[in-house]
């Protein structure tokens, strides 16, 4: 195992050093228990957003701090669920009054402790709300999963939900409008290479050198199936084995305005992803799609994992409107 | 090799067509000969900048057209110089009667192929500087450069001299800030592993499993040395073989305000470039050194190469100044 890390067993608290070191102009960061928050939390009159989970996917979550997006991150240890303490105090620190969404990817142990913490918050008298995160179309029921996976929806939730509570909608509202992103958007995944845990020194599963696995989770595990490569036309193959099951899930049908997200799991060159951005968007528009908006880059990975995933989302103009809306993150930023 | 392509010959054309795809609103492309040119181009009065270069360094340069930055890139193929007459047509395509600045990294190729490009140009009548970029304190001379090689700092030139060129510098100024960016900047690059050129299908260099190479090139070429890890400190041992030359190099003195890039090689995930940038910030103030800007990320790589590069920056308030300016490009995007 060769990473640019320092002791395995403090990988995260050591990027949490890097990112208060990069951002403490804009972030705070805690370390017991450890947190990302904006700085200027909590805003007062605004509902407050708390996402979190295992690390090893950034920059979800740490990374969308910031006006417009999230107002705290849970991050906990490589691909392990946070604990309710981080998440209440996360909850009590961006409560502005007017509430506190949490965004919750569907595995097992977030929904679990995201739920403890909701309640100790709501102990405290601080409105919660929660949206989960199910996007993922390749298996209904997975090693950490009861029901699908939450994948790259989660960052679209963020920064629609985001923009809303930046709007000064109502904690009900912006709860709604984020489980209006997750359920009017798709997701699947697959990965070219497997990605090593620091702690566990091993990769994550076995593919042969012209096997590439399809419908993979962001912790490496199994997808729907391994199938060989044909070469000459790798990225057309893949877009098409995600695209059709997302296309067909929802379904997206000939007329629609969608956003596109072909997501890098943390290992694959930019220039790869643009080669599938491209099968993309003519298998979008064989089906009469109309991608209105796009994002091309690593925005929700797997450590070094090579491979890709792609998000739909059916756009309405309210919708278009929050993702154009300003953001400041890390991680994303536009108009600001 | 696996890869998300189609034909290996026809990666950086497949990669262009994903481009126009998804930044068509705003960046024209052209596929004979290769270029992306800002939509919007020329722009009356403005100093056009172009730059180019092989592919495989994505989001360099293409990812970096755009208000604020350039107004032209030239990709070559994969590690190859994009031709004279790719430059040529871009310099035509972005003259809006101020002149021209071409910003060259030094590899032979591309030194003389913009040359050429320039000749034309100014036979053309339009005036035309050139910024060389050689920033690498790593060797003297390599494979691929007579000199020190251009890495790193040619981002900053990008964003600074772009900064300039839109606040209505002249030819001259504009010129004259992208050399003092280039005169005040050091960089130095490590690979934990090679990369594979889809051409060739074979690793650039080989490494042993507990071995870094220190002083890499952007194109895998030889650095100054390989290295046995330190398991436990891996990530400060390599900020300290690249920060001590960097520094001395210049040298950067105590007091010294600063831009620190810590840049990934393409296949290295963002929390591991965090934790970098941790013992980055820590060697910096250790030498006294404030580090007032930051960027960390993927910004100049080698294809799916894990490793990093850092560079440094000694800014005044005129750099500074130029550095917070509105961009908007895809791979940079701020205040726009």
């Amino acid at each position: 195992m060769k990473k640019l890390i320092n002791d395995p067993e403090q990988v995260v608290a050591d990027a949490l050093r890097g990112i208060e070191s990069a951002h403490g102009d804009r972030l705070r960061v805690s370390y017991e228990p450890m947190m990302i928050v904006r700085a200027d939390a909590p805003v007062a009159g605004k509902v407050g957003l708390v996402s979190g989970g295992g690390s090893g996917h950034e920059p979800l979550h740490g990374g969308f701090v910031g006006p417009g997006m999230l107002d705290a991150a849970c991050p906990g240890e490589i691909f392990t669920s946070p604990t309710p303490d981080q998440m209440y105090e996360a909850t009590k620190a961006v409560d502005g009054g007017a509430g506190v969404v949490h965004i919750v990817k569907n595995y097992t142990g977030d929904v679990l402790n995201f739920e403890m913490a909701a309640d100790l918050a709501r102990a405290d008298g601080i409105e919660v709300e929660t949206i989960l995160t199910n996007d993922d179309v390749a298996v209904e029921d997975s090693l950490y999963t009861a029901g699908r996976r939450g994948v790259g929806v989660t960052v679209l939730v963020e920064k629609i939900a985001g923009a809303a509570a930046a709007a000064g909608k109502s904690l009900h509202d912006v709860a709604e409008i984020g489980r209006q992103v997750n359920a009017h958007g798709r997701s699947m995944g697959m990965a070219l290479t497997p990605c090593i845990t620091p702690a566990s020194g091993q990769p994550s599963f076995e593919l042969e050198d012209d096997e590439v696995e399809i419908g993979i989770g962001i912790h490496g595990e199994p997808g729907r199936f391994k199938e060989k490569i044909t070469p000459g036309r790798v990225a057309s193959q893949i877009a098409e084995r995600l695209l059709q099951p997302i296309i067909e899930d929802l379904p997206f049908n000939s007329g629609d305005r969608v956003l596109a997200l072909v997501n890098g799991m943390g290992g694959t060159p930019l220039i790869e992803l643009y080669i599938v951005y491209a099968e993309v968007a003519r298998i979008a528009a064989e089906h009469g799609l109309t991608i209105e908006r796009n994002l091309v880059g690593n925005y929700i990975t797997s450590l070094e994992m090579q491979g890709c995933s792609i998000t739909l989302l059916k756009l309405d103009d309210e919708l278009s409107h929050y993702w154009d809306a300003p953001v400041n993150t890390p991680g994303l930023r536009w108009g600001a």
